[in-house]
């Protein structure tokens, strides 16, 4: 049995709700308890008590909502200087308008957050190409939910690429149940 | 009067489309000499007698095309070492399938690519977002041309995507004559 | 003449340090007028009126401050709605412990603060390997000032990676001073 | 029992010397088969046979050796297209002079091969800080050996980046070990 902890910002309420699709897909593999947060309201213990991860955030001008790495800072480097984290699992995801059909800095945005967890010495768990729905909520790194049409006309994350969240964090919880107790790594 | 120079590889004959506006976007500029070439015919002195250059590639598995990267190693790498491409200024634009609507690797392949020409100490122009087509062809870094729909279904790139490949290229010439014989910095 | 914005983040003074070596670096550039601000204090007003922005960071779990991070999400997405900066001229530098040899993550801290310049339109100053005491605080994306060695040993920002920042800065300002007023790109 | 593939590219020897250090730190883990082959050698079935990956280069110019990108291009975008490496494990390690103490580029170079992984759906190992020697040869994504000092000048890749490096490709073997067979992903 592996504890998973959703952590998530946002304003509008499409990143809530991948991050609560995230929760439903951790909690499909059985015997897993889910926490799930705001990144504000996460603490040492969060993380520490958890064997996987799993962080989403808006895409603000190419990378990560300003409390997910205010979290990063305050919370995280402390528990990279005591390696605290190695060898658990992590998983991201992120909600965006996309301006145009490239994704408007979502991979950037991925790019950023994962450095913070290759620092922390954690795993990391990509989503596969035929992952169900890929087409309307997938990239390598984890989900992409557009909240917009290519002209920045509202649609809100659409159902298809709640199922990828879903799909995604069940995924992640597989490898963290699987790896849990391993001792791949020292930690600290 | 700019010399620039439009490098590109490519098999399906979207990024030579895209290659053929840039260097129609160039000539737009009056009095600018523009010579079109393939990664692969490409030498040191096409490089050191431009004062622009725009580079253009599809995009595969995330990154630029191999022989972009083999351009970077053999051709690039020389004029590094002896700082020759100090100050002069580039530009970059790509074409993909994009599965997906996150642009499927279309940000790290700009980045890919760019963080060579810093290398070479050249003066990046990026793309900005009120550029007319932005939506249909456009990313920060520089012009995308989807050649598929989310689907993988062959489009071919659009014609909205060209306009905004003219539009990149005629900026990035427009600062290349701006800066020519300015000796920002020591060419080797 | 042209008003460049030097801007930082930072708790230790490694980065203040490398801020006030910028200001002096852009300075020297006759006719410069320059203003220094915390990121936490910086306004739309500060990044409108100036022509060059520079600006710099402790690179924290491989990623710039979060108070930049705040900034950027507060003040540039405006900034980016708008289409306000266009065509304005930007450099970055970083300081960090930098644990083993390998920058311990600073190239992604410069490419995620340039990802957000490159969605402003914004024209990127690269930092050509041949500058005078490059091997002691040099990078392609910028000045880089090493505050501790290889083990995490303290030793403070070196005089010579303090005279690179002053070099960047400087050249920044005369890109800047020459871009001025040019109308490559449409402003909103 | 797991089968890992260590692949490199190389002209010097110091990514040689990596590949084989990798090699004697997945043997290492007891009933590990392990291949080693130079990236232009490489097949499909290598790759399809194996159960990790360890991938290695040069950074040339912020990037991967060409012919390291060429294997993407011609082998693994085929394998992608197909579904073939879902759920495999993959460790990344890099030889290079580092011009300067920020790593000259290996950061984007270790990005630019695991965004290919990630489009592979393979699972990604870092390296954690507290791994013995990490100041001589770490770093995040991967274990980093200088070839060079700040100035350039040839040092050779030294015995402790080759113990990060077998100790990194340990840790690989074990999480490969641990996840074969378990289907986290559907494979093609």
């Amino acid at each position: 049995m592996a504890k998973i902890t959703v952590i998530y910002a946002g304003d509008y309420g499409n990143t809530e709700k991948m991050a609560h699709a995230a929760k439903e897909g951790a909690q499909n593999i059985e015997g897993t308890e889910v926490v799930i947060k705001q990144a504000e309201e996460v603490t040492s213990e969060d993380f520490e008590s958890s064997d996987g991860v799993i962080l989403g955030t808006p895409v603000h001008m190419g990378g990560p909502d300003w409390r997910v790495k205010k979290m990063i800072d305050t919370v995280c480097a402390g528990l990279w200087m005591q390696n605290r984290m190695n060898g658990k699992v992590v998983g991201v995801f992120a909600s965006g308008g996309g301006f145009g059909n490239g994704g408007g800095g979502v991979e950037l945005t991925f790019v950023s957050m994962l450095n913070n967890f290759a620092e922390l010495g954690m795993i990391i768990v990509p989503l596969p190409k035929n992952t169900e729905n890929y087409e309307k909520g997938g990239l390598q790194w984890g989900p992409y939910g557009r909240s917009a049409d290519e002209s920045m006309a509202h649609t809100g994350v659409s159902d298809e690429a709640l199922e990828v969240v879903k799909r995604h964090a069940a995924n992640v919880t597989k490898v963290a149940a699987r790896l849990k107790d391993q001792e791949i790594f020292t930690r600290g």
